[in-house]
């Protein structure tokens, strides 16, 4: 039961044109839920202007209104409700901020850290992504969920569980997984488009990057590194990168992983990850950096060698 | 409902003693219903054998009874009711014939080729996994399913579905992930058992692996190899290997994925894998090997380079 059932309804009823936006930077379960609402709101007849401020990753292209997503910042017109979706604050979103004045806004999230921006707040903490709440409450009002919106509430799912494997699945994530199968999804599909669509340039700055690999004498903790040279070598970008430091975070029995990325001669970035115990954020405080217990950043200025032996006499510290 | 109920019913009622097999090489599905049939049988104060005839990988340690799989084929009794699990044949099992004979033999499998060797027959091709046939068998036969079976039933369930990304995710899959998740089960500490563990040899060789992979002209294939001096370098061994033909295949805008892996100096492993539409196993059958449409392998005599070479030239006709 979602409390609020009746507030969206009535928004529903008496509204033509919505805005739906989502976090830049944006994953799966950002772009999924924008693409379900939209697609809701479609067949409703509304009119929608779906943004979301940075590019949408290719691999999220085979759902469909992917290309309908505004990215550039560069709207118009604005409708007099907007749809905030994963969103654990309004700073997430890259629009002006007079662009929620005298709006009506509808905040669905399932951040912790949500500081209930709306005028109607649907939060809900144990949802293992916006997704879920999106089926429940398209379940509530009675939308038909068709298969456009099947695949993308299917994918909001798959991708922030880590396709099942986090403690966020819960019998609810999948027992929404089978509904959206039994109504179509092909699972092998969207698994093909999310995890199979490798650049041969992210392999070969993965096979440099693993080359580089070390593990501290504990085993405790490991580390590599990228060079502005390796990424000119192999043709990288960024979007290349991504996943790499969870190999140095999954050898056995390491408890921190940590990726150091040269951005430019004097300025180097490093990424945290912690398995079990360590709460890398503190560890990212430390060089004025931020994040989450098991995973955190922080820029450093220095030479690649230099901030790398500043921060393993850091991280040396908890072991 | 599953008509074979009865049947097992009776001869769980008037025997004692059981031994409980799977195939060699055996992966989640295999160990993890050898365990779960076990267990059940251990609570029901029987007498069990359970018996793999090869080693027992390290990743699936974690399971209840795993280190009670006898593992070298030396044993002394047999047991009047043996259960056969997820071998399509029971050539598949690493036994001396003289063992199944005058046995009970229950076969419970989920292989479209089951020659139906057993006196009872529990075969459903459409289950994603024998753990899931075993759960449906168990929820049937009123057999609690304490946590170390739900365990090992969510285990095989969540290898033989890739983590719930192959086609044979169904909704049934992921009901009975809801039921076991429910039960007590740790999506995340069996995942992080199964999928995060990896070696340092194993990122080494696959760091070489890659620096090697090519991908063809027209992009539809791609290929690397692993020499015996890499193998060598980097200590790894066969189980490091698993899993990198896959790197190969999931390259977007490749069909055909082949790992070639020098034996030795005149032999060369050949593993095939296709995407969509290449029937692998016609390939690997005109180098005199086998398998399946999507997945195969051959054994080639020949100098790793003149076996590339070859095995190429007939990749190429695909095209
Ligand atoms: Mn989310
Ligand atoms: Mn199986």
């Amino acid at each position: 039961m979602i409390k609020e059932k009746n507030d969206i309804e009535e928004i529903l009823n008496k509204t033509k044109s919505f805005l739906v936006v989502s976090h830049d930077m944006p994953d799966g379960d950002a772009i999924g839920s924008v693409l379900a609402v939209g697609k809701a709101l479609e067949n409703l007849n509304k009119d929608v202007i779906l943004f979301i401020g940075d590019e949408i990753p290719d691999k999220y292209h085979f759902m469909y209104g992917s290309d309908k997503i505004i990215t550039d910042g560069e709207i118009s017109y604005i409708p007099p409700v907007l749809f905030v979706l994963d969103c654990g604050d309004l700073s997430r979103v890259k629009l002006k901020k007079e662009f929620f004045s005298k709006k009506t806004i509808v905040n669905i999230d399932h951040h912790l850290s949500n500081s209930y921006f709306g005028d109607i707040n649907i939060i809900d903490i144990n949802a293992c992504a916006t997704g879920e709440i999106i089926f429940k409450l398209f379940k509530e009002l009675n939308i038909e969920i068709d298969l456009d919106i099947a695949t993308a509430i299917y994918t909001a799912i798959l991708t922030d569980t880590g396709s099942f494997r986090f403690s966020n699945s819960t019998p609810d994530s999948h027992l929404i997984a089978a509904e959206l199968i039994k109504s179509g999804v092909k699972p092998e599909k969207i698994s093909r488009e999310i995890y199979e669509k490798r650049s041969i340039e992210g392999l070969k700055i993965l096979s440099k990057a693993l080359e580089c690999l070390k593990v501290s004498k504990c085993g405790n903790y490991a580390w590599t590194f990228i060079t502005k040279e390796m990424l000119a070598e192999t043709g990288a970008v960024e979007s290349d990168l991504e996943g790499i430091i969870n190999y140095v975070r999954e050898i056995k029995g390491v408890e921190i992983g940590i990726l150091f990325k040269q951005v430019s001669d004097s300025v180097v970035k490093v990424g945290f990850r912690s398995n079990e115990w360590v709460d890398v954020r503190q560890l990212a405080v430390k060089f004025s950096g931020g994040g989450h217990k098991r995973a955190s950043g922080c820029l450093i200025r220095g030479k690649l060698g230099d901030v790398i032996n500043l921060v393993l006499k850091e991280v040396e510290k908890y072991f």
